[in-house]
Order: structure tokens, then sequence, then C-alpha cells
């Protein structure tokens, strides 16, 4: 599969790039960025997973994330995949609607007319665009980790939750960690999967940690200024799940923070060091 | 004088606001952010000035900088003012022009018609937003510097040459050195300041120096893949005159680094613990 570049522009001693390629889960053009740390040629370096949160492109957390510089110093690749499918035929009018089509695909893969055609998240992030990274660039196919940011907190976490033995380590910024029990999910999962809440389970934190799913640790950081917290990220759900599963969670709120990118990029560097831990262990 | 708050965000353990004022200089409302570190109640801090350049405003270097993270480290503020005056009824069409006029104020106090009722750039920068800012945040007046990006690299390196004593520290990213010789600068200090270049010469680095300006050391880092290195940014031109003026500067081609936020960022610590050693000495 060929990819085309959109540009690349050297950062902390790497290559911070954009590239765009047609995508056959969704159907459409798809962007993405890869930020290749410094390193020794022929070299397979982990590869760190990125998903971003409601009405973000790759572009939010590639310009605002302040990543560059710990991967380098730690010798990760990034990847930062877009959040929905993007195109003139593609449903969801972001005029309409912030929080669900153009922009807010929730990581999953649609069941429901309009959006089943183009709405593959799910399998674009956890198969096509890995392969297609792989094909590219010198990523070490047993060394991936997911991190993410409210809406894509939610699809690390549920990612990480549906393949332990593949994401050696996952954290979150600020995620939605049970979208059946909060509004933005009820929207999102209702309109992509249809009325049957069980089928929603699979992509819910904490209904999976229910289900039995299990993985070796995580990391969340929340803001507890932000106005997000007590509607739609409540993460002492998540909290609750993993203690009775078993599952060690370290869950930090972090005083006077909100939900942008000033949060994400002030710990960036410590979760980027927590995956490295884990990646190179 | 007072000053309304657009936003304010924590990060990095500090403060990053964004506020607006109405300015009598350029006779506009202005935009500028302020970073605030953590600090001890009561305390006075160093600040240093960050000026932007051409298109920029203040959000470009306050959402891809990378400098709160090292500002909290070194405690020291930094402001971002905008790069011109701006409204409806202000001269200067971007859609005709993006390096002159709008976002393109260059540092200067404009002579020309229509530019000189707005275009203040000079007095606002230097005189007072500095005053602005000493009412409304723990400023310590008395250990002041400043840095800035191309155009603003031009500003801040003016400013510093004429302000030796205000300034104790100065430094830039890919700045232009000499703009009476290059066609940004001409275009620009043609428009604003008319057609008698003797009166260009305080606005252009290279010529103050040649002119008997001093200070004690510069800093300058440049990307060797810049497309504005040969005909608009020409850094030998300032080496040449601080080598014969015997101004130590510290002049430094970054290889495979181009004109971009991805460059500046990279830099961005480097260059504010050039200024704290210097605010702190």
């Amino acid at each position: 599969m060929t990819i085309q570049t959109v540009s690349r522009n050297r950062s902390h001693g790497g290559v911070q790039g954009v590239y765009k390629h047609a995508s056959r889960e969704t159907g459409t053009d798809m962007t993405f960025s890869v930020y290749v740390p410094p390193h020794q040629e022929g070299a397979k370096l982990p590869v760190v997973w990125y998903l971003s949160g409601l009405t973000c492109t790759h572009a939010n957390v590639t310009e605002k994330g302040e990543f560059c510089g710990a991967c380098a110093e730690l010798g990760l690749i990034m990847v930062a995949p877009d959040t929905s499918p993007r195109g003139e035929n593609v449903a969801g009018d972001p005029a309409k609607s912030w929080d669900f089509g153009l922009g807010a695909g929730f990581y999953v893969d649609a069941t429901e007319a309009p959006f089943a055609q183009n709405y593959r998240m799910w399998s674009y992030v956890t198969e096509e665009l890995p392969g297609l990274v792989a094909e590219h660039f010198p990523i070490d196919r047993n060394r991936q980790s997911v991190f993410g940011h409210s809406m894509g907190g939610h699809g690390a976490l549920t990612v990480a939750l549906r393949h332990p033995d593949r994401y050696r380590a996952a954290s979150a910024f600020s995620p939605i960690v049970a979208p059946s029990q909060v509004p933005w999910g009820h929207k999102a999962l209702g309109g992509y999967l249809g009325g049957d809440r069980q089928g929603w389970r699979k992509h819910d934190a904490v209904a999976l940690i229910e289900d039995g799913a299990k993985f070796s640790d995580l990391l969340v950081d929340v803001g507890d200024a932000d106005p997000f917290l007590a509607e739609q990220l409540r993460p002492q759900l998540l909290q609750a799940a993993c203690e009775k599963a078993g599952i060690p969670l370290l869950l930090r709120m972090q005083p006077g923070y909100d939900h942008s990118y000033y949060f994400i990029s002030t710990f960036m560097a410590d979760h980027l060091r927590w995956h490295a831990a884990r990646l190179k262990a």
C-alpha cells in the first residue's frame, strides 16, 4: 500500500511527518502523523499509538502535544491517526453535531446505516493502519502500546483491553471510561451500533473489565477542573471496575487542570516514560 | 489600564493565559498571552518577551512553542504579543499580501499613511505592553529579556540593541538580521517608514551594530534547511557585523531544520536556559 507525504519537518532530532493514504476500511483518504526519533540505521523501534478526542484530527496532538522531545529521548515512534473518515460523501454533519459523525468516530466499526459504510475506525486503528505503518516505518510490531485523550482515551482503553497480548502498555488523559453510562456514549454507540446495548459492551472499558478483560496495569490522568469530569468521564467507574477485577490502575486527579492540550502536554512526557518502561522491559 | 481575560489554562504547574485590551498605541484591541510559572506568593519574576514572525498571532507560539515546561522549571514569565494591529478599520489586506500589513507589523512605528495611524508595534512592545503587564502580572521589570522568530527575531534584536540596559538577554530563531538588505525588509520598511533608507537603520540589527549599538552577547539558531535562509535571513551579515563590533554572537546552523515551529520548539528550552542564566546572574 502506498502513502503520500504531506509534510516532513525535523523536530527534536527526528522527523515529524504527516502522510495520507487511501483507506480500504473507511473508503476515504485518511491522514495520519508519525514521529520517528533519531535512531541507528536498520533499528526497529517501539511504537506508541495516540488516539485523539472529539473534533480532533491528527494535527491537534502533533502541533500541541509536546511529545517529540520525550519520544526522541526514549527512542519511541509515535503515530496519531485521524478520529473519523472525512470527505464529501461521508455521513455525519459537523455543523449539526460536533460529538457524532465527522471528527467523532468513537473507534468503532459502525453497523448502522448510513455510517456502516465509512465509519470503521476500530478496524482502521487496530488492523489497517498498523499494517501500513509497519510497511513504511521502522516499527517493531512486538513492542506496541496505546494511549489517547477523552474519546481517544476510550479508544485506547478498549483497544488495549481487547488486545492485551498486542499492546504492552496503555494509558489515557481524561478518558471516557464507560460510554454506555454517559451522554456522549449513548449518542455515539447508539448511532453507530444501534439500540442493542449488549453490542456496546465491547466498546466500553468498564463493561469489558466487568466481562473479564484483563490488562497488566493502567495509567489515567484526569484534571479536576475538567468540565466534562462528572457527566461524561466518570473515572471512578473505571477505578471501581479495576479494583474489583484486580487490574492495577494508577488514577491521578490533577489539581487545576482542564480538558485541553495544556493539560495533555503537561503530562505527556510522563506517559511516554510509563510506556517506554513497559515497551523496553 | 484594564485587561480582559480570554482564557486561562493550567499548564506545567503554572497558568497559560490569553488576554485582550484596548491599546492606546495601535488604537485597536490587542490580544497577548502570558505564561506565569508556579511561584511563591508575592514573588516578582523575570520576564521573557517573545516576538512572533510573519502571519502569526500570539497563538502560534502559545500553542506550538513548548515553552511552558522550561518556564516552569526556570521560574520565568513569558509574554507573547500579537504581530500587528487588527480590525476592520486597520489598513493592510492579508488577502493581497501576507508579508506586509496585518500580521506583519515588523515592530516599527509607521510614519507613512495609511499605516501611521495603527501600526505602532515598536511603542506597543517596548512601552505600552510592558507597562500593562507590570500592572497585572508579577514581573520584575529589572529582569527582562527578549527573543523571537523570523520577523520577531528582527524585532528582538533591534529592541535589545536599542535598549541594552533594559534587556539582560536576547536571542533569536531564524531572524531577519538586515531588513534593509532583503526583500521582506524592503517591502516592510519602505511601506511603513517611506523611502528614506537612513530612517530604516534603527530598525535593522546589522545597521544598528554598524552605527555603534552594543549588546553583551547574542544567541541565534537558524535551520540550514530553512527556505528563507539565503534570500531573507542571511545570518552571516549579523555574524560579520558582530565580529567587527566585538559583540559575542553564538550563531548555530542547525542541520536539517526548517523555518517552522518544529524547529523553534526543538530549541526553545535551550534559549530559555540562556535567558535564565543572564536574568538570574
